[in-house]
């Protein structure tokens, strides 16, 4: 019997079409995090089961990661998250680093779900750090980066809305203003982060088993707020309502423009402690969350490190490319494959020596190095995608003048290898 | 109990220093291989357990995977190399692909080993393979990409030995030679594989277990071989001796200096099928392969597909770096961050709007957001190791003269948000 030719399911094998796709995606985001300043890490695939279990959600931790015991009898996980692994840095260098922190990494992220849209069981994901801003500053220009990214990759402000939301506000309501027991709180802190994907009556009725009918109707209401101003005026007068409203100015200031504030907001990890926010798709086909994040002051401090303000995001490559394809952003991507040669005769140390020449002066060049006909090798070049063709034979080398096809314009002249170059260069500036 | 803040045993956290000298050595092998005109490619670090049952070494397998059941009661591991994974991607497209077919990759594989000097529980791996070219130009131009390779770290052809030899004529010597049982075969092969890791005296008693006192001696003289002239008369009778040969005057004739022919090579793995190499350290503080490769031409078949001609090499970066630091290879990387903004007054619109101008001229920049004093916040530029710092405050705002530090050469200019730019850019030029 022979092997499965299957990726593992749930997970993509990226052949070299796709790998161009990753690595526009990829270096978008590395060059607007690194605009801001930010530096890349990295860190193992593998971490130990501990540093999810305190406050990463129980989902997660319980039935979603790729946890096993290594061969020295370790409880490990493949990482289903960044967030606490960029804190186990952070706390272990804590005295060094020179803060404001800004790191950004891109890692391969392992989560055992049902593989659907949107969703697989692997992605990689832009996490975007800063540490040590206290102040409402980090959370603008945590925001302001995540919206230059879209910009980046050519989304206009009306392809999506960044909702905002603080989890000070939230628990203020739930264990203040209702007293709610704090398990109760909890709850209603998971159920709430559904409510845009249940029901409307199967949340009504969760609600009032959690919280009984008389307050489910008014925490209903308070949660069909649309703005700050429709809250309830003892709830207005908390101190996170005036700090949503300074960011949600800050925001606006600079160039922010479709910013708003959203109560339902919640974002599902447990570690966070202040201002969160998430950034909706208003595309009608993909109506969805696309990726969020928020502030995080305590997860230093669970690895005995004194606690560091943070504030981050995460952006997953399977999100973000439903969002592109589905609003028709992505561009073309072309081979990195500058010309191909095609060899009239038998290859030999001078047609080396002519292709190298082509090497040494920057061209991307392969070789056709099959034996078929001119014609075949032809074929094999256009099925590649490669947008330029070099003929060699014995009469070219002797001649010094070799046949360059453009394979896009099909336009074919006799060229000097020093023409080649120039040739090739000058079509790639004006791609 | 507070948790740990180290990384998981024998794997490496890359802080960004590190991760900066790691973008190095990855965009050196990117620009290299696709110069070669190879395509990159990737795949789940998770694959089946199965696919590295056939054709793997035992010891890897059996010893060494990072293998679980998934949730699902799937039989999995992380890859511990990436040479059956680009077999399964290739039999899985094996009509579509346009041959010869030229891919590379750099995954990141884990084994469970002791840790140790140039081994680690994980390392990021080059591979680069060519499919579907039968005859000597597939390894000529392999083992060329490889040594062009560590030439542009640098490298100097004295610094390093590329080793070359035939699993076919390795086959022969053992089975029709000296008419050894597949079984003794596989074991001397094995033994060989292992013989400049162990005593001499040591390797010798296995040899005369192996194989018996007289054939013993007769086989050690025949390893003693220093060149393929030095071979007994019948063995330089094969097919496989002129086809070294025939490679190395190839290589030689195609500027790779340092090729040489190794009767004692013979790389670990099984499927191997035809000429191995590898490269080897000539430095006395680290004499030890770095990396290496061969035809493999049976692998793709494994999948059901129809065989595919098929070399290849993986370059770790582990041994890599130890390379080029035990040869003072390193280059200094720099901060990929360009300016460091030193608020000297409160953050306001205006400053964000100068920040922005700064970023929109292409220029990297960070912010000091910690409303420490002005010195605080330049000892904090120094020690990030970031260049040049801008001072920002209310009087640079409204004369629109703004003062630049460069922290290298402590020269202080007057300069406008264009002159910033110039000056940067200039200095990033003559680096």
């Amino acid at each position: 019997m022979s092997l499965s030719t299957q990726p593992y399911k749930g997970a993509r094998d990226f052949y070299p079409p796709e790998k161009r796709v990753q690595k526009y995606l990829f270096s978008v985001m590395r060059k607007v995090a690194e605009s801001y300043g930010y530096e890349e890490y990295d860190a193992p695939i593998i971490e130990p089961i501990d540093i999810y279990l305190a406050k990463s959600s129980n989902e997660i931790v319980n039935e979603q990661t790729y946890a096993f015991d290594d061969r020295g009898g370790r409880k490990v996980t493949l990482r289903p998250e960044m967030t606490p692994t960029v804190s186990r840095m952070v706390a272990a260098q804590r005295q060094e680093l020179a803060y404001p922190l800004r790191w950004y990494s891109i890692p391969n992220l392992w989560r055992y779900e049902r593989p659907q849209r949107g969703r697989l069981r692997e992605h990689w994901q832009l996490n975007v750090d800063i540490f040590g801003v206290t102040g409402l500053q980090a959370e603008l220009e945590i925001i302001e980066l995540a919206n230059k990214l879209l910009l980046c990759y050519k989304a206009t402000p009306d392809m999506y809305v960044i909702r905002i939301n603080s989890r000070k506000l939230v628990e203020y309501i739930l264990k203040d203003y209702f007293k709610f027991e704090s398990d109760t709180v909890l709850k209603c802190i998971r159920l709430i982060d559904r409510k845009n994907k249940i029901e409307n009556d199967e949340f009504k009725n969760l609600l009032v088993e959690l919280t009984g009918e008389e307050k489910s109707v008014e925490l209903q209401s308070v949660l069909e707020a649309v703005s700050l101003d429709s809250l309830p005026e003892d709830i207005k007068q908390h101190s996170s309502v005036n700090e949503v409203k300074d960011l949600l100015s800050l925001l606006a200031r600079n160039g922010v423009e479709n910013a708003t504030f959203d109560i339902t907001l919640m974002r599902g990890f447990d570690y966070y402690t202040d201002i969160v926010f998430e950034v909706f798709d208003n595309h009608p086909d993909n109506p969805r969350a696309m990726f969020g994040g928020g502030r995080y002051d305590g997860l230093v401090g669970l690895f005995g490190a004194e606690p560091v303000a943070s504030v981050g995001f995460g952006m997953g490559d399977v999100t973000l490319l439903d969002f592109l394809i589905v609003h028709d952003l992505l561009p073309p991507v072309h081979s990195e494959t500058d010309a191909y040669v095609v060899l009239v005769n038998e290859i030999n140390d001078q047609t080396q020596q002519v292709i190298t020449s082509l090497r040494d002066a920057g061209l991307n060049v392969a070789v056709d190095l099959s034996t078929r006909s001119v014609d075949s090798q032809l074929k094999t070049a256009i099925k590649k995608g490669i947008d330029f063709v070099v003929f060699i034979g014995a009469e070219e080398i002797s001649s010094g003048q070799f046949t360059l096809k453009n394979l896009l314009t099909r336009e074919e002249t006799k060229a000097s290898v020093a023409d080649i170059v120039t040739t090739i260069k000058n079509n790639a500036q004006k791609q």
